[in-house]
């Protein structure tokens, strides 16, 4: 796993930069108190609790916004697991960047590592099913970039990215259509000619309609175990189908029967405790050096 | 618990609108393409969990960024605990603008009211204690402004917002000047002079050496009861105590003969599961008007 | 056809303050030169060449953007023929907002008008043919979504938005790949779940392997109206079928017979002459008023 | 003709990094999926049509922009006459960039290129005339400063900028102001003093005016050409004349005996057809590397 | 003297937004401990000190951009003479945004309003003497269109603006162009041809060599009296003269008898003292209300 | 005296990039027509008058952000006395960069070098005195930042940097709140808790109050020298003591008497006339190289 630098440039360098301004909004007092000078530092980066590791190239780009001269070694990479007391990467940099950067940075990292973990252990729960587990919208403001790779470090798959690139007809809108036929009618002469059209049924006439509207994917919503087998049964390979909700082992042995292609969890990034890591053992490299060199 | 409207139009704005457009980053396609015309709508906002509310302005002015005619009628304020099933508010406006920023205000909403519901929880269990619990700066990027609030309305207390308006001094702070008593020194000498000054012990000697260089506030870390209670009788009074870590009913059972003022949890921020809420009864109030009404 | 108010403030708002900001640097010097103080006027926009219309909103929410007070009147809407002196709308505001917005304004509105215009011709000649006129991403950098409007003003259908939500593998993606069939496969892997997947092809063993390779659309690049039509046969139905290039009356002859189902033109949205309009007989309404005006 | 790197860094960049966040909102998926880690490699720059190349500093900002490593051979500069099939440049940086950055490079490239190719056409008509050939305000919104930099690399010459940093009195200021004499004045007493002032006249009446009001430049707008001559002659001298329309065969020689010191032209910026370029050959330079190099 | 809505929307609210956040980057944490819920409350702006004023609408907009229901009577406008003690408005709005406000509302007041007290008195030394006075690009960052404004309440006149709308030739870009005379020729042939072309000379020959280059002003830089009435003499009308310096009594005694036109002054923008204002007497019109009010 | 460069990058950097948007809105027109290529070349800083110097990094950082390959010999540092004369440091790189930036790199300088000049001069008075001088928040919009470092540079010390990060409690806040002890108890209740609170006096009976409030710092505003000696006497070190006011030879000999800790000036900021430095001596490394080089 490796997140592309046009994607680092281009798509997360201004949140992490408005971050760091969130949590330096005019200086580091603490920092700058105690170190009047530039000095080059090391610190380690160590785990404090098993999982697995997402986001180190985010970690790493906030202290290179800070300090052209940090470099940082990779022990592991996005995608990995981790142990506790493992050391994960070793840092180099000005020590008031490796201070002033080290909250902001360690908060994506243990949130995009959290949201990794609990995939990961969804992903194995699912293994053998064949069905695909997926994330939704319901992310962090301002986090999606980073909530949604996460999860595909974990192992998950992603659902449509936002409003704009994806095309789910909910209740809501087929009310204001009258219907669902109407609805995809609507969505397909509109949506760019790209877009797949996903419909969320709730009964079995429902999910009827929409397939003989065409829609390319169903999602089955709050349906019990039998409903959903019919639901399947009566798709028949016409759409792909999704259901959505808790992944719990009871309910994956039900969808495996069923044979459901897609289970898709809010949780997966609006719950995930965060995985524990912190910055340790950080020691100066030089003494102090003048404050003039070249920036 | 009410959020100043000069705090919303000057600090949280911008993040409203970076997260909208995060989520809608050309159109809401599916909106746009069921409802061509603008057309006055109305939906509730329900409680699917019980727990504490937090956010509700926020919410609404999600909205408001989207449409100048939206409002909303609210059922109960801030910091009010909340039943499964209430209805929580009753909002109004063009149901593409209900429809476009439902999910980024439920975000919004659901994150805040979760640490509300976990903070409330916390502070019930320091009931009588005399000890207050704080916050840290193991936010969300980019959502501090609305975690820090939200821990308020669970009636927890904020402690510094970021580097710039508080000074920590901890281990490698302290490495760096080369001693507590000359990074207190440094701190005091550099800092505006408006500012506290907090010092990371780990040891009775630090705490000995924090008190006389003139500590404002000592944080005992990863002490043992034991050497808290002596940490607390060595200060005496002459600064203000902190200890951080799990709020658990046993540790709280100690803390309380042991005396210690504050004791602040990064969870509440970093690990809360959300609060569930959800938006439902979408309706129309009239027939569809022409598109060009005044904006 | 209407440009939903979410879209213009969330969307487009930032494009026009950009726009007006480049014109304006520091002030209109002409325009507070002669006018000291505020005064309410009116002024015409009418045609003077034939065509069709697109971006009345755009236009007006220019001068809504510099001033609060202004209305226009509509005498037409996106997507009507408009003929030469038609009066097209009335507008009313602060004569220097007026003056001030003149140019961006009008600079938006014979840009999207000329490119209408252009669409609606090719639609014209592909009418009865079955086939679908999409744009491209050769669009001015900065007008997309002003384009991509415009173009289904006049009747177009729009292709992907951008590189974000919607994959298409070219030679190049190909190449790097290793083959239609990795590419493909690396794509769905990757993607969210809920995009098409396109294939750019030039020979018939591409289409081939296109189709095998389970791509939803494929593209037919560059061929000869006999390819094309094996092409179209080898498919079957399996996938749906673009071809780009110049939509002329002799190509599209030949299209509607081969029975392929889009044709996308860059020329709609880069090569489009504007269509002239102007802004004429301004007048006051009022003599001047004081500057101190609630704003 | 080349670009200052200041001018590219403070005036132009915004516009480049606006236009690769409307190409790329969230990432590239297609370029992504293909090639999951960092690879060298090289690609031409070819010209698909004959004309005035323009822009090629703009065209490999882009790249930089998103890549450190980029770098291009250049084998012409702006102003130079491109044939068609010739190679104008090579480029060199990670694929994902080159791909990722190729339609946002090759949108402002063409378009610019078209715009010079356009004004040297109208420069060689004028040739021998002593005639300067002038652009308009009528840009592209958000392009002005790459499409007045294209009509210089064509060998015209730059009107005013904007509204802050020139002075144009039409109709509707006169109007406002009472009269050309006054609506002069107030210009003059208004404007920094380092501005000229232009007038727009329609009447020898107004050029009478014009003249005693001590105008500048004194602008004969849809004048025949023997009113147009008898203007040139009242004025001897004492402003410079500009008219303005299109520049056809038959007009360019009416202008020339009448003695003329400025045409200017719209179309030059708001209706230059393209010039088609294309990026060929993509191949690596190396087998791709690991995703960790620094940035 | 009144400002231009458009030019307070387009031109000024960028940097007081910027102030404001610069103020107040997370809360007023006094205002909103104090005030818990909006209150609507007076305020009186009084004169301390004896001036010319200047900024009255900036000082007002600050306000609305915190409190849409913010208003102001004004008892004076920009460029009054105004008295210590004197009543100069009488604000209205939330009192949180009164208090919010306040400091960066008179922040800006002060200073623009000692800049034109400053003005207004030079102005005065030059009456009767046909000389203007000038500003220059001395101004504090970020603050120059509100210092350029505040010289023209005080009755002086603007340079150019910035390095975009005006040229002038100084011993530097001579020396980069090898003579005044190559210099002129490259800013004529280069610069937008509305531009009047300014060049700075220190000896006769410069002047010399100005005239026959035919710039349209010169500027006498550091020249005795003497030498400065040999260059006007020598200049004899072909071109406008600028001398720069400090405006002393002795000094324009001489400049009068010189018959040079301009005078310009740095120190008006960068070294004028505050003019000093306070805001007085604030009180509640209610009861504090529901902090539910619709924005 | 050194600026961090975490502090240059993320807090100063969006003001220093502004301010050069400020002064060239589209190009620098005189140096581009004079240089029509990239040249390396040399000019010396030189003082114009004696005083202290601050802000050689920013003045060093605009030149930066112009041209990669900027570099700069400093011979003096921030806080250093400079003399008449004296050459501060010697810059090279690009002519167009050196030119181009050489007006707000001065108006920056110059501004923070007269603070710092006037800042040392009211320290050499309070010498002995045991009195620290402290600044305000009347500091010049959007300078605040480079204000307040001059200050420290010229030996001052900082009081709260903005609303958000310090509590004060004025006679305004003391209002709505009731009275003192409301006030404060609201704002102990309210801030984060590593906030200190000041409180503004007038009267013994205030002062009084104050103290039993729990005040950590109180401000004696407008008293005469025997009200605040009684008033230092009755607070008898309970709370810090702070006066604000005109910082004169004959008010520094009473307060020194009286035993006040603070004494705060706005003057400082607001007032302070700037210290004259000029670039001198541009001339060239080498002749004009090629437009293309790297960037």
């Amino acid at each position: 796993m490796a997140i592309s630098d046009v994607t680092m440039k281009l798509n997360m360098d201004r949140y992490l930069r408005m971050a760091l301004e969130e949590d330096i909004t005019s200086e580091d007092v603490s920092a700058n108190a105690v170190m009047a000078k530039p000095c080059r530092g090391e610190v380690e980066l160590l785990c404090k609790q098993s999982g697995v590791i997402a986001g180190l190239q985010v970690f790493a780009r906030v202290f290179q916004l800070l300090d052209n001269t940090f470099s940082m070694e990779y022990f592991c990479q996005d995608g990995d697991h981790v142990e506790k007391g493992q050391r994960v990467a070793l840092l180099q940099g000005d020590i008031r960047a490796l201070l002033s950067g080290e909250r902001t940075a360690l908060n994506y990292l243990q949130r995009m590592s959290g949201i990794a973990t609990h995939t990961a252990e969804m992903v194995k729960l699912l293994e053998g099913t064949g069905i695909t587990l997926l994330d939704t919208r319901k992310t962090t403001p301002n986090m999606r970039i980073f909530e949604k790779y996460a999860v595909t470090a974990g192992g998950g798959t992603n659902h449509r990215y936002n409003l704009s690139d994806g095309v789910m007809l909910k209740d809501n809108h087929i009310g204001a259509a009258g219907g669902i036929r109407q609805a995809v009618e609507r969505a397909r002469a509109y949506a760019p000619f790209v877009r797949k059209i996903e419909v969320e049924t709730e009964t079995l006439e429902q999910v009827q309609e929409a397939v003989e509207a065409g829609a390319d994917i169903i999602m089955l919503d709050n349906m019990d175990a039998d409903t959903m087998k019919q639901a399947v049964a009566l798709i028949d390979g016409r759409a792909e189908t999704e259901c959505s909700g808790n992944v719990t082992a009871e309910k994956i042995s039900q969808l495996r029967e069923i044979g459901v292609d897609y289970i898709s969890s809010g949780a997966l990034t609006h719950s995930s405790p965060i995985l524990d890591l912190s910055m340790k053992h950080l020691h100066p490299l030089e003494a102090p050096s003048s404050p003039h060199t070249p920036d």
